[in-house]
């Protein structure tokens, strides 16, 4: 099983990135109970008032898209897309090593 | 003093991926002696053959360039930068929270 990762760029609406970062982080919080959730980062930019980055680290892909039918994932989303100024942008990546990854 | 972070993007010649990739998991063994390093992980892409991603959180920006100047840095910085067939890119981050962030 190799670990799953990607950088998912999120573009608000003018003035909604408050408001979405914490979704994000209500969903992050989520996570702490997802054991093969190893990151949920949520992270704004210093270049872009609107966009919010997440960087996500998994034991696995599917236990990635797993996630996205927790309780509770859902009705996040739903809250969250209205903030949206367009479809997200997702970087897939595959974690090899490094400080932070833990090996699973 | 607030969270820095950054996805860096390198692209090596034809080839030369995995060499780079030991380098980067070489410099990413030394970040384990520095407490400012939260995060240096090593990632390859599933679609750019020559790509490699490095995923970096710091507890601070000035963390992050004094890591430049550790012992062995910059002789492993000699040692990738005739593998890379271009400049590296950084996208720049804010992390505010989440799972794996440490809250320094």
């Amino acid at each position: 099983m190799s670990a799953y990762g990607c950088y998912v760029k999120f573009t608000t609406k003018p003035g909604q990135r408050d408001t979405f970062v914490t979704y994000l982080l209500n969903a992050a919080s989520a996570m702490e109970k997802v054991p093969g959730c190893q990151l949920y980062i949520v992270n704004t930019s210093p270049t872009e008032p609107e966009c919010v980055w997440v960087t996500e680290v998994w034991n696995s892909q599917e236990e990635h898209d797993a996630s996205l039918t927790i309780e509770g994932a859902q009705e996040t989303i739903q809250l969250a897309i209205p903030l949206l100024a367009g479809a997200p942008e997702k970087i897939d990546i595959q974690p090899v090593g490094g400080k932070g990854l833990i090996q699973a």
